[in-house]
C-alpha cells in the first residue's frame, strides 16, 4: 500500500498531524500501537486535570465557609467514581479524535510499524502482515518515564504517573521522587485527597526550570497545606515504605506507605528501525531542523520524540510546522513563546525567558511585578493567597517573559505568550482591551508598572 | 489652586486617567462626590462578582456528586456574611485605587464639582469653599440607572442593582425588569440562592446586541435553572407583588414579592455646568471625537458619560487616549475589540463583529463553529453543557468577532480580543501557541474548522 505520509504514533504530534496533512490533500496513514491520543489524552494531560478537578472541588468546598457558604467542611469521596469519572471523560476525548481523523479520510493502523529502509524515494514500512510504501515519514512515538538508576526499584512495586492515575485505594502516605511539574501536579491532587506526601528534589528548588520566585511560592503554599519537601535531597536507595537519601553528605530515611517516581521523561526512538534509514540521533532524541526535518530530508520527528520540550502544546505546532514544509508552506519552528503550566491549586504559568535565564546570558531586562490581587476578580475568588504577576521586558521595551502564580494562570498566560511571540512592546500591548473584572489583567497592569 | 488637568468622577475612567496624567508629570487633581472606585468597583462590577462567586461555590457543591465528590447537596448559608464579604472585598479595593493615586501624586477632593467658565485659558472649578483653575478638564461622571417612566414605580419599593447588592434577607421571587448584562447577572446569583426568579424582557431576546446564539443558550441553561423568561413582553404597570405586561396585545399580570430594575443606564451630565464651556452634547451623553475629546478643545470625556460602550474597560482605554492626547502621544480610541462578559454561570464572552452586526451591513463572512467540549480541560471540569465557540472571519480570513459560552469564557475572550484588534488572519493566529489542556484553546481549535 502507497501513502504520502506515514506518521508514526498518534500522541498530540502524530494526530495533529494526521488531520492536517489528509485536510491538505495528502494520503495519510497513522500507526497507534496502543491508544490514540497517545500519554497525553490516555495517561497524561487529560486524566490528570480530571482528576485534579474533583481534587479542587473538594478544596472548594473545605475552604467555602470563607465565602459565606455553610457546607460539610470535611466533604468525602467516592475514589472509584472519580477514577470512573476520568476514564469515561478519556474515552469520550478518544472516540472525538479518532472520529475526526477518520472523518478527514486518514488511515489508522492499530499496531506497532517498523522501518525497514527505503527503496526508489519511498520509505518501506512494515506493520503486522503488511508492508507500506511511504513518501514522507512522521515520527511521532513521544516519550516514556525515566526510571532511575537507583538501587532497590527492581524490587520494590512504585507507581509512575500511568499507575497513579490508576489506583483503586488512597495509601496513607506518599513520597514523590522528582518535584518537577508531574511530581508537583501528584503532589497536590494527593494532597486534596488527604494523603500525607513528601516530596525529594535533587535540586535546589521544584519545578525544574520554572521562575524560581514562582516555584519558591507554590513550594511554600504547599507546605502550608502540609506537603513536606526535601530539596536538594539526592534518593541513594529505596525499599518497602523507606527511601534512603543524600543531604550535604548526611544519610537518612524518609518513611512513605507508597512510591511515585517522577524524574522526568526521555524520548523513544528504540526498536523503530531509524538505524535502516540513518537518521541522525542526539542524546536527548531525535535530531531536526527549524522545519522538524530530521538528517533524512523525507523523515520528519514532532513531539516528545525531538527530546526537549515535552509538552503537547509544543507537539502540536511541531505537528504542524512538518506538514507545512511537506506542502511547501512556509512554516518554522519557534521556542520563543511557549507556555508552560503547572496545575496544581494554585496554578503555575510561565512563557517566555526566565530571571534565571537572562541573568546567566547577561541580557538586560526589566522586572514588572504585582500581586495578583491587583485583580478584583481574583479578589472576588480569592480569599488569601497574594498570587504573582512578574512580567519581564527588555532595552526595548519588548515583553520577553511572563510568570504567574495564581488561578486561573493556565487559561491567562496565553495573552502574554502572544506579545512575546509576536515582540509586543509593552506600549503596543497598552492598546489591547483586557474585560473587566478579570484575572487576566493582572498582565495588561503590569505593563504599567 | 492651579492644575494641568482637573477630573470629575474617580471611577474606572478617572482614577485610570489621574494615575496615567500624574505619572506622565501633569499636575492632576480628582474630584469624587462619594467613593474612589465609582459604580464599578462600589456597585457594579466588582460587588457583583464577589457575591457570584458565592453563588458558583453553591452550585458547585451542589453539582459535586458529578464528580466524584460527597457533600451535603443542599448546602446553606449566611446572606450576612456573603453581603459583608463583599462589602470589605470592595473596601480593600477602593483603598488600593486610593493609596495608588496618592502615591502617583495626585490631589484627590471629595465633593460635588461644578464648571463655572474658563478665563484667560483655564477653565474654572469650584467644589465646596474651594475655587480652581485648570488647564484641561475630564468629565468622567459616569451613569445612573434608567427609571423606565411605568405607572406605579413611583409608589413601589423596588430595587435597581445597587439596593439589591445591599439586601438584608432574599425575597421568595424576584421580577427582573430586563434582561440584559445586569439583569441577567442578578438573575443567576438570585437563582443559585434559591429564589424564584422571572426575567421580564421587551426584546424578541435576553442580552441585548449579544450573538443571538449565545443568548439562547444561557436563556435555554437558566431555563433549565428553574428561571421564567418573558420575551417581547413589555412592563405597562407595577403595584406591589403585581407586574402588568402586555404580549403581543394582550394584557397579564406576572406575580413576584420583589422588583428589580435593570433596563439600562444613561449618562450623568446633568448639575456640572457643561453649559459653561458650550461643551456638544448628543442625546445619549457627552459627544467626542477618537481622542476623546469634545467639541471645546480642552475638555475631554471618557467612561459612561459618553453614552455608548458603558464598559469599565471601555472606560479605562478611554482615559489613557484622553491622557495620550493631552500629553501630545499619537493614540485614538477604537471600539473594534472590545470583549463583552456576562458572568453567568455558564460565562458568555464575546467580542468584534456579530452575525447580525454582518448580516444587518451587508458584510460576508464565516463561521467557525465548535462545541466548548473539543477542549479536554473543558470536557475534564465541565459535567453536562456542551458551551458554544463561534469565531467569524472575513472574505480575507481576518479574525472579526467571536462568541463564546462556558466558563471561564471572561478569561479567554481576551485572546480573539487582540486577534481582532490587530487583524489577524487564521493563519497568522495558529502559530500563537496556546497551553494544553485550557478551555482557551477552543479559539485557537475553531481557527481549523
Amino acid at each position: 500500500m502507497e501513502f504520502d505520509i506515514a506518521i508514526i504514533g498518534g500522541g498530540p504530534a502524530g494526530y495533529t498531524a494526521a488531520e492536517r496533512a489528509s485536510e491538505n490533500g495528502l494520503k495519510t496513514i497513522l500507526f497507534e500501537k496502543k491508544e490514540v491520543g497517545g500519554v497525553c489524552l490516555n495517561e497524561g494531560c487529560i486524566p490528570t486535570k480530571t482528576l485534579l478537578y474533583s481534587a479542587k472541588l473538594l478544596d472548594h468546598i473545605k475552604g467555602s465557609a470563607k465565602y459565606g457558604i455553610l457546607a460539610d467542611n470535611n466533604p468525602g469521596f467516592d475514589l472509584g467514581k472519580i477514577i470512573g469519572r476520568k476514564n469515561k471523560t478519556v474515552k469520550k476525548l478518544v472516540l472525538g479524535v479518532k472520529s475526526r481523523l477518520t472523518g478527514n479520510g486518514v488511515t489508522i493502523v492499530q499496531g506497532e510499524a517498523h522501518i525497514s529502509g527505503e527503496e526508489s524515494n519511498n520509505i518501506l514500512i512494515h506493520c503486522g502482515e503488511n508492508n507500506y510504501r511511504v513518501k514522507n515519514l512522521l515520527l511521532c512515538t513521544g516519550s516514556e518515564t525515566v526510571i532511575p538508576p537507583i538501587k532497590g526499584f527492581s524490587d520494590i512495586d512504585y507507581w509512575t504517573s500511568r499507575e497513579a492515575l490508576d489506583i483503586k485505594e488512597l495509601p496513607q502516605s506518599l513520597a514523590i521522587i522528582g518535584g518537577g511539574v508531574i511530581g508537583m501536579e501528584f503532589a497536590s491532587f494527593f494532597n486534596s485527597m488527604g494523603v500525607k506526601v513528601k516530596v525529594i528534589e535533587m535540586l535546589p528548588e521544584i519545578l525544574g526550570n520554572m521562575d524560581k520566585e514562582a516555584s519558591a511560592m507554590l513550594r511554600s503554599e504547599y507546605n502550608k497545606k502540609g506537603i513536606e519537601f526535601f530539596l536538594n535531597t539526592k534518593v541513594t536507595e529505596v525499599s518497602p515504605g523507606k527511601i534512603t537519601v543524600e543531604k550535604d553528605g548526611q544519610i537518612s530515611d524518609i518513611d512513605a506507605e507508597k512510591i511515585l517516581v517522577s524524574v522526568g521523561r526521555k524520548a523513544v526512538t528504540n526498536g523503530l528501525g531509524l538505524e535502516t534509514l540513518n537518521v541522525e540521533l542526539y542524546p536527548k532524541g531525535v535530531k531536526v531542523n527549524e522545519y522538524m526535518q530530521t538528517s533524512h530530508p523525507n523523515v520528519y520527528a514532532s513531539g516528545d520524540i525531538t527530546g526537549f520540550s515535552m509538552l503537547a502544546h509544543t507537539a502540536y505546532r511541531e505537528a504542524e510546522v512538518a506538514i507545512h514544509h511537506i506542502l511547501g508552506i512556509e512554516d518554522r519552528m519557534s521556542y520563543n513563546a511557549i507556555p508552560a503550566v503547572v496545575y496544581t491549586n494554585p496554578e503555575v504559568a510561565s512563557v517566555g525567558k526566565t530571571e534565571e535565564e537572562l541573568i546567566a546570558s547577561g541580557q538586560n531586562y526589566r522586572v514588572r511585578k504585582i500581586p495578583m490581587t491587583y485583580s478584583g476578580r481574583y479578589m472576588a475568588e480569592n480569599e488569601g493567597g497574594a498570587g504573582l504577576c512578574k512580567l519581564l521586558t527588555d532595552d526595548t521595551d519588548r515583553i520577553i517573559g511572563c510568570h504567574l502564580v495564581g488561578n486561573p494562570a493556565s487559561e491567562i498566560i496565553v495573552t502574554a505568550g502572544i506579545a512575546v511571540e509576536k515582540g509586543y512592546t509593552t506600549e503596543e500591548f497598552e492598546k489591547s482591551i483586557f474585560p473587566h473584572p478579570t484575572v487576566g489583567e493582572v498582565i495588561h497592569e503590569s505593563l504599567y508598572i
